[in-house]
């Protein structure tokens, strides 16, 4: 087909279910899109609809201006990317990393990127496979506007929203590891409020609509939360730190009084009491973050 | 005013913040109201807008056939109602106890109300003093059905939704307990995602619009959580244990790189990677509770 030349090409490093579900969404945007992944055989289903299988990563990043790589963490984005033969090929193109790590790993990969000559992107994504190519997907990017700017038009193939947070690499990161500590901190407590439930005779599917009705009140609290924290009010007027100390001390002995291990909440307990300790039992829970961040 | 004697009445013992708008609130509703605190003065606005200051615990029960407790636990509950002259008051008449404590010692309370002819229903506030009288209230009950529906009209009059949970009565703060286990978790990874993201040059402002997403994503994960963990199906092939522990241990590693403590993100990750090492990897993350549950 002559005109698909013409047509955007894109690589796809990395085919789990996430690089899978990227590669399928481009080719279904009407990309020309190459992958290639360590273990041989994954893009059997991708090529069957359209995609180019490369023989090799160097032979994949050579297909395309862009290289987008989702895999395990940065360990595998370096065995990947530094090895010479690819390192040469990506002279002169554009990687998007939208591996999950640390800030400090993007920051890195970014100066081993300008040293090599290579144009770099780092972003995450913060919705799971299935979402990709639909309106519920959410991107976030960070690095050289320009840069992101030229290639949005083929990140945006990917459906969903995407924000660019910023020129600083380590933005995207930096919101990807607050956002999943948010996340699975949340998750572990909707698990042992559940152990605790079942314990004393309640299922999960009674627990539930209640539990929903928790969640709905966090987002208002969120902003609350983020104002008194940026402005360093930190009011209790309305929930002290010693109530909510004393509210988990109870959940605590009904969950150790199960034999259910408490340690989530025994951690959460601490932060409460050793920012009471510092002075603040009259304010807001918030206030526990300014005592995290202390030097 | 001789027309005041056929309103309802109801006595509040307990003039916290809690305990004011619980007072406050049956005032606005027409209830002929009696406080008492063991703190004298908490009544002194209360009383200048009609509510009747009681000079004992004993006279303040007696003026009432329902009397509401909501005191800071149950030590509180007991010092105050297991008094002689209390305990002789309450005789035939209905106490309904909202303050939060464990289920156990609403069971506990339930027999020592039973014991000395005094009728009991416990339950829970779930938002917050100043929702009292709004729509915006959430009260939980529990204890006989008929002894509920009996004074349910007073209860309404605080405004809000009332659930009446079942007969049982420690399933009032079974739910509590399990909800602020969820509520002060998730609040603790919220204060913890700000940390991070200010050690990363990232504001809370910044950061809350995107927890806010997260916040978002809660509820329907809470409902597809609740049937695994009641059917027992722990599906991972969206989000196996074994990634939700990776990311886990991103967070550490950021955390703690930056000098602030990782104490619940640590807990947490051991919850996942102990139901990992019992061979559940492939699951999702609700399958920690069932590992949690375990004797």
């Amino acid at each position: 087909m002559s005109t698909s030349t013409h047509l955007p090409a894109v690589t796809v490093l990395g085919l789990g279910p996430m690089g899978r579900s990227l590669a399928g969404a481009f080719l279904r945007a009407g990309l020309r899109t190459t992958v290639w992944n360590r273990t041989p055989g994954k893009d059997r289903e991708l090529v069957e609809q359209g995609v180019t299988g490369a023989a090799s990563a160097e032979e994949a990043v050579a297909a395309a201006d862009l290289t987008v790589i989702c895999v395990v963490n940065y360990d595998a984005v370096d065995a990947l990317l530094r090895s010479e033969p690819v390192t040469t090929a990506l002279k002169g193109r554009t990687v998007v990393n939208l591996t999950a790590d640390t800030p400090a790993r993007a920051r890195e990969t970014a100066d081993w990127a300008a040293a090599h000559g290579i144009r770099y992107l780092d972003g995450a994504i913060m919705t799971p496979a299935p979402s990709i190519g639909t309106s519920q997907a959410v991107f976030l990017h960070s690095g050289p506007r320009a840069l992101y700017e030229e290639h949005r038009p083929v990140l945006e193939a990917l459906g969903g929203t995407h924000t660019h947070l910023g020129a600083e690499i380590g933005r995207a990161a930096t919101f990807d590891i607050a956002l999943l500590d948010l996340f699975w901190t949340a998750m572990a407590g909707y698990a042992h409020a559940v152990a605790i439930a079942r314990a004393e005779g309640v299922t999960a599917g009674e627990l539930a609509p209640f539990a929903q009705g928790i969640g709905a009140i966090l987002p208002p609290l969120f902003a609350e939360f983020a104002q008194d924290a940026d402005d360093g009010t930190y009011s209790g007027a309305i929930n002290p730190l010693t109530s909510a100390a004393s509210t988990m001390a109870h959940v605590i002995d009904v969950s150790e009084a199960h034999g259910i291990d408490a340690g989530v909440m025994r951690a959460v307990e601490g932060m409460a009491r050793r920012t009471i300790g510092l002075g603040h039992g009259t304010d807001g829970f918030i206030r526990v973050a300014e005592v995290l961040g202390r030097h």
